[in-house]
């Protein structure tokens, strides 16, 4: 028997490719599998529209129970199939924009008499709108990553680089019971456990797709802490992952080492005017891009376009979906069409990079209700002085 | 002008090109780019067999330099080329078990009049014999892997679990300039920094082609430790990547809280012979299964076969080469036919598990030289006693 939950989840992905008169999927993708399975597996979860998923698994080798088989290679799930006396699919979806080109034509050759299509956006619709219970995980998520904030200054330490003070919120956001690991979408953006930016470094393009970039501290890792001192008169922008149950949370929050110019509490204000004017848009219907647009707007009307997500190098976004991983659906931008529904969740964060000074700005995860929007991340949102 | 370490690089995988009669490479993967250019930038390197390379950058937005051109999209490469006046390849390679299914058609696309094929082999092999700076850098990760595991005793404290442990594990390969990333190849082995395992739960098997497995403590990450405390009579097993400079160092070593029990003493002795007995074999030529083969005797003289490399659920290999990622070639297994050459760097992992007392054994990173082979690790290799 799966449990209720999956079934739900399966489910969303089935309701999907009936649309697309797809009759079969075959997922071997780790987030795809957790998500339908309940854990990670080195193996494949087949699920046909009309009868229940099949596990085929080649490691670890202790797995047992209704519809789960040992394999060795992918080729004996047809035998398999047949035996259970499953017919073939006449379209089957593979992860086309996950798996590798080789393993997906490895997967495709096992069903010579199929339609074989690209299923990864049905797959990532339906994990784009929640379940109850995968809100329920990000309430817990964005508690305990708001514990770990809070400790923030009690591990400051003056004359700290931002890399000493990284290593010190990794190390709280491990005690809180972060898992450490942080899952993006697609092969090209790689970070460590998040990103501390400290004064100019926050204005440092990075080859990323994350709102901002940082010049990190060696050519492999170009994101991030760059091993600069922390002074006063500087921001520290703090945008860690929040994966303490496989749901990534977001969140960001700015420091301070003593007080900072004024322009820097206007601009913060500014961020926070954002966040609540597409708070307030925010619900069911709501279109992606118009909430783009309204925060655009409360930015122009301030006089801070120019350095509104980035200077330079600006993010072409001010909020994201998250899930299981951090670059999920919908995303808040330009041309983006989609409208929320309920059981969507995403992270908001409208940034402001001030020269000479730093990022400001706020980032919480918002749960989209039935009504507006509930807040993940309950975490005090002023610019908190380190010195206490 | 491409600095002569990087035309080195370059050149190596140009020979491999030449001799499969493959015209281009088009990359876009972050290790490989970063391997071929010395940075990770969102884009591609386009490496013709007889002329220069040329990289499009989509982002970061400020890199500028000969061949350097900044694209929005990869169709404009096409164009760029020909403004250059460079032929189109007869044959293009692209990085087929590394870019998604999507990625490499849309690339694909952009040479309807070149025979595509799959480069990823090609750069593997390149990459799996060091330059002498490579081997440098390896060097340099290996001492600051030991500076880091050398006091591991001075951040144990009594009654703490695996998880705690680990978590203090982790700040001091952060202190000592870890970069924190874990790369593998290939989309399905996760783990967050490393692992460790102590007692029975070094004999839990993962869904990763890891060593050791363990549980880890969520379905999503099942790997490693799983929340247990620490106690007298169990071993304590330190497997963490020494990623200080973008080359996966790698190396176990393994604890104790007081005394163990005799048998984990004379297990690890023969995880020592073992290692012993590859390293005195390993030299240009050697055969990798052959080495393989070796060390299964020695264990098998000593008794130990049926727990030698898991109990239950066995890792297929006793080393793999590392570099870049921690999995690369050549990998010390049976049925591997890879001769050893000088410039190849690899991790020999001898391991036994002691059922009710935990994982004994030891892991070094070794270079081959021309005569026989360089440790990389130089840390003291005994059951080390946490309580001093």
């Amino acid at each position: 028997m799966v449990l209720p939950e999956l079934k739900r989840r399966r489910d969303k992905i089935r309701s999907l490719m009936a649309q697309q008169h797809i009759d079969a999927a075959l997922m071997a993708c780790n987030v795809n599998l957790h998500y339908t399975c309940g854990q990670i597996l080195n193996g494949y979860l087949y699920l046909p529209l009309n009868s229940p998923g099949r596990i085929f698994v080649k490691r670890p080798n202790n797995l047992t129970g209704e519809h789960i088989h040992p394999i060795r290679k992918p080729e004996q799930i047809i035998e398999i199939l047949k035996e259970q006396g499953l017919p073939a699919p006449g379209t089957i979806m593979l992860e086309g924009d996950e798996l590798s080109w080789s393993e997906y034509n490895r997967l495709a050759a096992m069903f010579p008499g199929s339609e074989v299509v690209n299923g990864t956006p049905v797959i990532r619709q339906a994990r784009s709108v929640k379940t109850e219970m995968e809100v329920e995980m990000f309430r817990r998520a964005g508690m305990a990553h708001t514990r770990a904030y809070e400790n923030i200054p009690s591990v400051y330490r003056e004359g700290m680089t931002d890399v000493e003070l990284s290593i010190e919120i990794e190390r709280l956001m491990r005690l809180e019971g972060n898992l450490g690991i942080f899952r993006t979408f697609g092969r090209s953006m790689e970070i460590f456990m998040g990103s501390l930016l400290v004064g100019d470094n926050a204005a440092e393009p990075s080859p990323f797709d994350f709102a901002l970039g940082g010049k990190g501290t060696d050519p492999s890792m170009p994101v991030g802490a760059s091993g600069v001192r922390i002074q006063r008169g500087h921001t520290v922008m703090v945008d860690y992952g929040g994966n303490f149950n496989s749901y990534m949370c977001d969140m960001t929050r700015v420091f301070s080492v003593g007080r900072l110019p004024e322009e820097a509490y206007m601009a913060h204000q500014v961020c926070l005017d954002v966040q609540e004017t597409v708070v307030s848009l925010a619900r069911p219907g709501a279109i992606c891009e118009e909430l783009y647009n309204a925060a655009v707007e409360v930015v122009a009307k301030a006089g801070l376009s120019g350095c509104f997500m980035g200077i330079g190098q600006k993010a072409g976004f001010i909020g994201h979906g998250i899930g299981l991983e951090i670059n999920e659906a919908p995303v808040l931008a330009p041309r983006i069409k989609t409208e929320l529904e309920a059981g969507m969740v995403f992270a908001l964060e409208p940034k402001i990079v001030l020269p000479g000074i730093g990022a400001v700005g706020i980032e919480n995860s918002w749960a989209v209700t039935t009504e507006g929007v509930e807040k993940l991340t309950p975490c005090r949102e002023e610019i908190v002085d380190l010195l206490g």
